[in-house]
């Protein structure tokens, strides 16, 4: 059904797809190619919620030539008015003559009819061509989308021996400054972090994207500024001083507590989240992780936290991707753990991982793992 | 100095010399190259002490066509009367022309008297070609003859949080099959496998080399048969029962002892080595390496032994690299340390690595470093 060259011109929709991935959220990074008589006429990318859509782009880019062509596009084009006029009708518009759509959107809103629109005006549509690799541009959306939680990814550092810090505390620098500047590149491409009071009081520590860390090119917003990440706080007891650096630049800190407190004086960038306590008073993290999803239009979510959280997250099996950085270290038993973790009585029980990815980062090892 | 075709050729010779690496100890490995008129004519690798040297099989090769030759060896040849005549002289009454020498022979019975004993005849003698990459294929020997203690490998198993057993000790199986095959291929290329009687009398580990496990293709001696490490088992209180697996078969079993206790009934397999104490009442590890290294020609020591131990390694700097296999797995902080090291006040302070290879190997991963 596809042939060699519509896996080549899916895979450049692809590939146009993913240089929205510092910019689009919420929306899903989307890639359009446009193509008649075997030469790309136009392409483009969706860049940031508000903005055109990629077949958009793409159609520009064709002119008239579109009329009978085959338009490339990693994602269902879209049917309903939304912030832009539904991409459907433009291809349909423009005459372009076949679609091929490497995957259904799940938005509840599309859902199919973009692709029914687009049948009932007489164009052909193919459905799945690369859709694995389709998916994987949007791992945040169609977590979103589909389980109604952002796509949580841990960041650990910690010595070979699994160890974040001494058991005086000292963890200045475990990890080199490549490595630090790595976490950049991961902030950069999520919509929020989340961490903990107690570590951002540690450390006083702003979570935030800072440029001049970046070792490789992230596009900005259309604004010219980089998108910043929203910080999401746990604040269980409203306590954070106001005068933390966290509140002095970078994204919207969302302070998540267990009770709202109308009366609190809050620095303009900050807002409160009521998260309700589960049955051991803890953050029910669950419950949070929808709301952050589906009030807060949260894909992904990275998490920077100390042993407790991470332990929490793993063993509520919130956890989707790991990123470890190792530093070349042994720190030794009585240094401090990386994850708190109930007492196992037999290994099948543990958090099973499997390493997608492993590479130098500076002088330290970084290592990616799902959950199992 | 040297030519392309010299490092070629030396290159040539350096993997002839790696062929020996499961059977020479506790000889070095040496590769020899003969080549006239840019054609190789004969080489050849020392293959197990007692056997003919490097030079002799690659003279062999090459009959009277030695004549105005020149010979490429990894490491100088000898001078002297050993199991075998020295080769400098079968090089000279062969007619070699030239030999370039990778690195002077550090052992105190040849060290330069190799050469002397060549250009006395009047053969031209270069040294240095290549001579990094051959001293990384001795390893062992080198450390033996300059530092009069063993290469030590440490092998560690841990979880990604470093840790190597539940805290009720289940540990079976952390890694996986390819794992414990890898380990089979260290253990064929070591004099030695390091261990204590607590941890072979809590797995009745045999430390042996398991035919049936090896993956890649390990050479045997002249004999046909696999050369067996030799057990070195930490045995304070002479208390390791006789009836343990380490004493049905495989190499020699060493127990050190703190009192040689002339009485006891040891299998025939198994024999008494005294090493003092230290200060702290332990087995004073450096006078128990220089005794391996100096009285039981122990080139390479393979260390699989429990967190106490690799601590003690560890912390006194007797540890040159650490092999360490990571299961995908998260143990939490209630299993069990991967070493045991004092409680340090400064990340100053610690062990410090530098990475060497990593890799994956069936399901887990296997980091390398040395102790820097």
């Amino acid at each position: 059904m596809f042939s060699a060259a519509d896996t080549a011109f899916m895979a450049q929709a692809i590939r146009q797809a993913e240089l929205g991935r510092y910019t689009t959220s919420p929306n899903p990074n989307v890639g359009a190619v446009l193509v008649k008589d075997g030469a790309v006429i136009g392409c483009g990318y969706h860049k940031q919620a508000g903005g055109p859509h990629a077949e958009v782009f793409a159609l520009r880019e064709a002119g008239t030539a579109a009329k009978g062509a085959t338009c490339y596009v990693t994602l269902e084009p879209c049917s309903h008015f939304g912030r832009t006029p539904p991409c459907a009708e433009a291809l349909i518009a423009a005459g372009v003559a076949r679609v091929v759509v490497a995957m259904q959107d799940p938005n509840p809103q599309v859902a199919g009819r973009g692709v029914a629109m687009l049948r009932a005006a007489g164009i052909t549509v193919e459905i799945g061509l690369l859709e694995t690799q389709a998916r994987a541009v949007n791992p945040g959306f169609l977590s979103r989308m589909e389980r109604q939680r952002p796509y949580v990814q841990l960041k650990l550092a910690a010595s070979l021996d699994g160890r974040t810090a001494l058991a005086n505390g000292d963890s200045k620098w475990l990890t080199g400054d490549a490595a630090r500047a790595d976490v950049q590149h991961y902030r950069a491409q999520s919509c929020a972090v989340l961490s903990t009071a107690t570590t951002v009081m540690a450390d006083n520590a702003r979570l935030n994207l800072r440029a001049e860390q970046l070792l490789r090119n992230v596009t900005t917003l259309e604004n010219g500024v980089l998108r910043q990440p929203k910080r999401v706080i746990l604040d269980r007891n409203g306590t954070l001083d106001g005068k933390m650096a966290i509140f002095d630049d970078g994204g919207e800190v969302l302070l998540c507590v267990s009770k709202l407190e109308n009366s609190r004086q809050l620095p303009n960038i900050a807002r409160q989240i009521h998260c309700p306590l589960d049955n051991n008073a803890q953050f029910d993290l669950p419950v949070l992780l929808e709301h952050l999803a589906v009030r807060e239009n949260i894909n992904t979510l990275w998490v920077e936290a100390g042993a407790t959280l991470a332990g929490t997250l793993l063993q509520l099996q919130l956890v989707d991707e790991l990123i470890v950085y190792i530093a070349p270290k042994l720190l030794g038993n009585t240094a401090q753990p990386l994850a708190v973790l109930p007492q196992f009585s037999a290994l099948a029980a543990v958090p099973q991982l499997s390493w997608t990815d492993v590479r130098m980062v500076g002088q330290d090892l970084r290592l990616t793992a799902l959950l199992t």
